[in-house]
């Protein structure tokens, strides 16, 4: 096997080794408690502040309104059930989305199972894409929050979050939405998208797995999620992850000065995986908006393939793809992002998505390219389905 | 400034050289995301289950029944809440007491605020031991989570654990402890405690902050407290720590070879310091049990001294300690847990604790010794209290 070729940023990514080397201090030598008043947790507490200044710049945010969580997960759970907990006296309706990822939609089953919350979960086209005229609609007098995703982690698809915060204020419900996929990727600035709450996550911009952040803005009432020490503001208990946070801001200011340049490139590289694999592959289906999309993000459905086969044989070569989310890659059902934007189910399962990073070159795509037709080929061949539509249509 | 001694280790600790070492390679290197398919993701999923076994052989527990968290604040969380929800139609009145860490106590007052249960918070001796006899008392019918820490993080005091676990099992009741401060520090077996959930940090054992775990034995039937995707057998969604886990890991194997020497030595110091203080220095009070104690513990109230002054002063000799736990160093109440084991309120206010690690030696302890004479007799001359006091008693 030759060199590994990972398109798999959607997943995870790398930790940048100058992002590791900016945490390293806060191992060993840089390890107190920032709680702790003496002179040495200082610096701890400085590290923090710093991280927190990092991160809230890149969204036009105070740094007092960027509170560290585990990850997105956390920062999912806690915006959904914190604010469903304070805004409940004024009523029980959560509208939401059938692409979500899975910490919002298993939050949001929970809510409803256990809670008493009631949950709009709204169509989307077939790029994916909120219908406005149906948000619009199916807002309450009991509807509290809106929670929608800035850019879907499979298909890359980006939403109208200016439009859909504009929409939420106009009502005076509150707007979170996980940015996970998003931040760092897309520009992001939580004033003009009348953002309330936003979600993300360090290992997806090349920052250490186990940090997060949930933003809120100032003057939002929800109260804790993890109840304890007086860490966040008294609103996030449990003693700070010191490197991680170092690691986060580490990552976030070294994401977002590279944000043009790098997406550009990625662009012009998705555009031409998106041209390559349409003109050269037969029975194939791009998933998601070819414009409002992801810079990183190829997802594409082959007819008459098997997605994990397919992974598998990729992964012969070196390469690293997923079929659709990794959260849930132990799971044998197709993606609820590919059948909520009206994919059949067979058509699902051959799906495959591949997320680029600031690393990809051409020429690495254009070898997965080239495997990626043999591939489908090969599987297309051993496939009985294929053979009966072969001969159908000769 | 001289060299530095800390001793606040029950704070947080040095992350150990050979841990960091552990986790680097989990960075950069492989980054994978465990649940992904293809083979180089392989080996972050090997070191999490190489994780989950190091950390199972301290407790003698399954691997499976170790589910990673972001820290110890997360477990305590999730045990009690997810336990309230799982069993409320049993009962909805849990036990713990007077001087369990925030993380408990503040998750208790949620439940009770929020969700309907009952809690009972037990009395402690005055050395901070639970009454085995009022725990007995207090269960009814409804009772269906006991939740008693192993060791207490301010005065040390270790709990009557298999016994408190006896009773629960008798009455059926689930018992859970939070061990943040125990886990490596005193031998452990949940089989032989009846232990049926126990929270433990990464962060306290010479491992990374941002890790934690729960414990939850098989059959006990809590669900997810993060909701998401299906990590840790569904019960806790969020990409894991892969490097937080391997350090986690690697600090808890490291810990549990080393204990039995390790805390010998620190039986010693720790017994030499309070054997110094209490003859060397008058007007002093030792808190918390003088054998059933943290190897690595001291605390002491000075009268006529105000703890945080004290601190300050340690400070300017690069000595690192704490007046209680971290995490209520922001505020001015004096410790819960010195006023429940009896301590006036402005004796509580004088306290200190220092607490040791494998690194700390007998010359600095004696150093710290003497700084603490001078400092102590040094705030009593300034003190009008010990002014009137010393008059009245000559």
């Amino acid at each position: 096997m030759g060199k590994m070729i990972y398109l798999d940023n959607a997943a995870t990514t790398k930790t940048a080794p100058e992002v590791v080397q900016a945490m390293m201090p806060y191992f060993s030598e840089y390890y107190g408690n920032p709680s702790s008043i003496y002179d040495f947790a200082g610096k701890s507490k400085e590290a923090i502040t710093r991280g927190r200044e990092q991160i809230a710049e890149v969204l036009g945010a105070k740094k007092e309104e960027i509170y560290f969580t585990a990850g997105g997960s956390e920062s999912d759970n806690w915006a959904l059930k914190a604010a469903f907990e304070a805004y409940k006296s004024k009523g029980n309706h959560i509208i939401t989305t059938k692409i979500e990822h899975h910490a919002i939609l298993h939050t949001c089953e929970y809510l409803e199972k256990e809670r008493g919350a009631k949950i709009t979960y709204l169509d989307v086209d077939e790029n994916g894409i909120v219908k406005l005229d149906e948000l619009e609609k199916a807002i309450t007098p009991e509807t509290i929050l809106i929670s929608v995703m800035f850019a879907n982690n499979e298909i890359g698809t980006i939403q109208p979050i200016k439009e859909i915060g504009r929409i939420a204020k106009e009502h005076g419900i509150l707007f979170h939405t996980d940015a996970v996929q998003a931040f760092c990727q897309v520009p992001i600035n939580v004033d003009e998208c009348n953002i309330d709450m936003l979600s993300s996550s360090g290992h997806k911009i090349n920052g250490p797995k186990g940090i997060g952040f949930l933003y809120i803005r100032k003057g939002v009432k929800i109260r804790s999620f993890v109840h304890g020490g007086a860490q966040e503001r008294k609103r996030r208990a449990g003693t700070e992850n010191v490197p991680g946070i170092v690691g986060y801001g580490a990552a976030a200011a070294r994401a977002n000065a590279s944000m043009k340049e790098r997406t550009a490139k990625e662009i012009q590289i998705r555009d031409h995986m998106i041209q390559r694999i349409e003109t050269e592959i037969p029975y194939v289906k791009v998933n998601g908006d070819r414009v409002k999309r992801l810079p990183n993000n190829v997802n594409v459905s082959f007819q008459f393939v098997e997605g994990e086969s397919l992974l598998l044989m990729l992964d012969n070569y070196g390469i690293c793809a997923s079929s659709g989310s990794a959260c849930t890659s132990g799971s044998l059902d197709p993606s609820h992002v590919l059948l909520a934007i009206g994919l059949p189910h067979e058509i699902a399962h051959g799906s495959l998505r591949m997320t680029l990073s600031e690393e990809t070159t051409m020429e690495d795509v254009d070898f997965v390219i080239d495997r990626l037709k043999e591939i489908v080929e090969h599987l297309r061949n051993m496939s009985p389905l294929y053979e009966d539509f072969v001969k159908k249509h000769k």
